[in-house]
């Protein structure tokens, strides 16, 4: 079985100009809600509509466990992953907080995690058949034929949840060991060496870290990867839930879904979707900067900058979904500000209005029927020199005092 | 009148330890959480108890004008600060729709704005007595003695909330040319020269940017304000409404009131506050880095890392509306999450009985009983050699593809 091919639509630029266009008439000055104008303008290509929307949001965990935990490459054993899925199915553990915080709902995926995990098929979807990979230090991580059917199964899960109205999909991820995979995958598609890119993971002291490169290092020579097989990449050196991840993205990108990225297994797998449709990081929010050194590599080579950077190193999506509080909050504001022309008034009439029939003193309308900024006198021009009346006017003065004493 | 002494009680440091204690406890890896946990504990410290929580937020947006327009400072007429109030109060700006959405009332305050303000006592709280500051590059921005009587004012309203329930207070701001006065008070209190804390504000050209410089370069020269003397500085070449944010934050701090900081006019603010009363940063969060440059200068001086970095530019408390999301994110995450104890399951026990009597396959309870990541085996201990048997559970095999899907 061969991977089937990702057919992803391109960005609506017409959508996207058009909310560049309302951005520049809210009641702000142009650019001044920086990445948040961006984020929103991105929405609108990703959704090719004007005014998008942030109303559906699911967070996949895909959790798995991998071999190579025998080269004792973290610090925690590998039974922690079904301990965790749980803790996800409990709901105690950060993702469950944070989700609900962001209002997502949760799917969680059991990949291919080693011990058998809790819950029934209602709670936890079993979409692997494995019990974990393989050592990547001695040989594949997986058959090749194990990667492509989870990147399908992925892709499939992504396209049931945008025909339940999906707005942003957020990634998350569960398995001892998956940093040392998602370093030897960084490796592979970013073109760095495994110093480079490798971390601490959970937790790993001086020593362990010397041993996780070389680990890296003997994985790479055995399999020898190659980022034009991404693929084979995968089942060399992946995990079992990066493979199901890459799926997620593909597959939300095919349905034009914004996908929230989580930290560095999530920066891993959107590495191996790009390399099988370059398109995919369009839809694709990087929204938290892992504090493993290997995301910021990256998130270079996938051209994403980070939303967040508050120093998290959990995974399971956390840090995505504090992200999608963000897009969303972009969104909010794309839609909800007022523009010039709902306030009623053009900029300069405005001005002009109020110099020549000011306000009566005493309480007003608490609901004014016009307001927002004026446009400025014109980006890079230079504003014309205030009028003497003007300039006295914005000096205290008894006169000045006393009214606003009348009015108190 | 002289300034009232502000007396801010010191952290909890006790209630600080419980709460570090607390979050080593939670099911992740020590420090996963990064600025979260920080977040949490300092929040425990500043509430007094081991579980603080954010419950009850106001934001409060602190509106004057600035006679320093006069001197062209700002590609915006300073009619705009009325407008804006007037956005404000009809719910149309980008602070209304943050407030909203990180579930913070809005209190509106007139400081000394220069045309007259809509809205009547309930909605718009007018507290300043003069028509915006005067001319800083002429002389004094403002009378010492209405520099007292903002300050008391802007604590007197913490002092209010507090009693009302408020466990965090954002500061927000509006006022054409604030970013002139912010720069100027920035260079007081940072020891920097102009040239480095000025920027293009809401968006001034090259040249522009050159006349704010020598604008603040002669206010400089004509009040010579002193850090020795904050009231005096903030006399000389503040602002009305960051006289009253200054003593918002100085008050919400005597009060144990965590005080979410905006960009670079919060910032001004809080140096000034800071210089009146050293502890009160002690309660503040710097919660987004402003696109002002002058901003990361302010806030080493204060010693606070900023949360978020979006690039915006906007104020009105936009950027701490956010940063509130990411602190009530900590306190629930720091509330809800489970401890290993409350999983009923210590991590080496778990590890233990998970090999002694391994779980049913087939559907099991969603809602397990134990769960939790393990205690690692030791940040900076080498973990044990995994036993064959374990090793070989790692790699994939028909056994457990069988296994798999029969349970599927």
């Amino acid at each position: 079985m061969a991977l089937r091919p990702f057919d992803i639509p391109p960005l609506d630029t017409a959508a996207e100009a058009a909310a560049r266009a309302r951005q520049d008439r809210l009641t702000k000055p142009p650019g001044s809600l920086g990445a948040l104008e961006e984020i929103a303008c991105r929405m609108a290509a990703i959704q090719g509509r004007s005014r998008p929307v942030v109303r559906k949001k699911w967070t996949i965990i895909a959790a798995a466990d991998h071999g190579v935990t025998a080269e004792g490459v973290s610090p925690y054993p590998p039974d922690v992953t079904a301990q965790m899925v749980a803790n996800f199915l409990s709901g105690g553990a950060a993702i469950n907080v944070l989700a609900e915080a962001a209002g997502a709902e949760i799917v969680i995926v059991d990949c291919g995690v080693r011990a058998d995990t809790p819950g029934d098929a209602t709670h936890l979807r079993r979409l692997g058949r494995l019990h974990g990979s393989a050592n990547m230090a001695l040989g594949p991580a997986m058959p090749r034929a194990e990667a492509e059917r989870l990147i399908g199964a992925g892709a499939d899960v992504s396209h049931e949840l945008a025909r339940k109205g999906a707005d942003i999909i957020v990634t998350g991820d569960m398995g001892i060991g998956n940093t040392t995979a998602a370093a030897a995958l960084t490796a592979v598609f970013t073109g760095r060496r495994p110093t480079e890119v490798t971390g601490r993971g959970t937790g790993l002291d001086d020593i362990g870290l010397r041993r996780k490169v070389q680990v890296i290092e003997r994985a790479l020579a055995v399999n020898r990867p190659d980022a034009a097989d991404p693929v084979g990449a995968l089942a060399g050196v992946g995990g079992l839930e990066i493979a199901f991840l890459a799926g997620v993205i593909l597959g939300a990108a095919e349905r034009r879904t914004a996908v929230a990225l989580d930290g560095f297994i999530s920066g891993a797998a959107a590495l191996v979707a790009q390399a099988i449709a370059r398109r995919v990081t369009d839809y694709c929010f990087a929204c938290h900067l892992s504090a493993e050194p290997g995301h910021r590599v990256a998130l270079e080579t996938l051209r994403l900058k980070p939303l967040l950077d508050l120093q998290m190193r959990l995974g399971e999506g956390t840090g995505a979904a504090l992200g999608v509080q963000v897009v969303e909050a972009a969104v909010r504001l794309h839609n909800e500000m007022a523009t010039f022309e709902e306030a009623g008034v053009s900029a300069r009439e405005s001005e002009e209005t109020a110099r020549a029939s000011p306000a009566p003193a005493g309480p007003a309308s608490p609901v004014p029927t016009s307001g927002g900024y004026s446009s400025p006198n014109g980006r890079g021009v230079t504003p014309k020199p205030p009028s003497p009346a003007t300039a006295s006017r914005g000096h205290p003065s008894p006169k000045g005092r006393g009214q606003r004493e009348a009015r108190r």
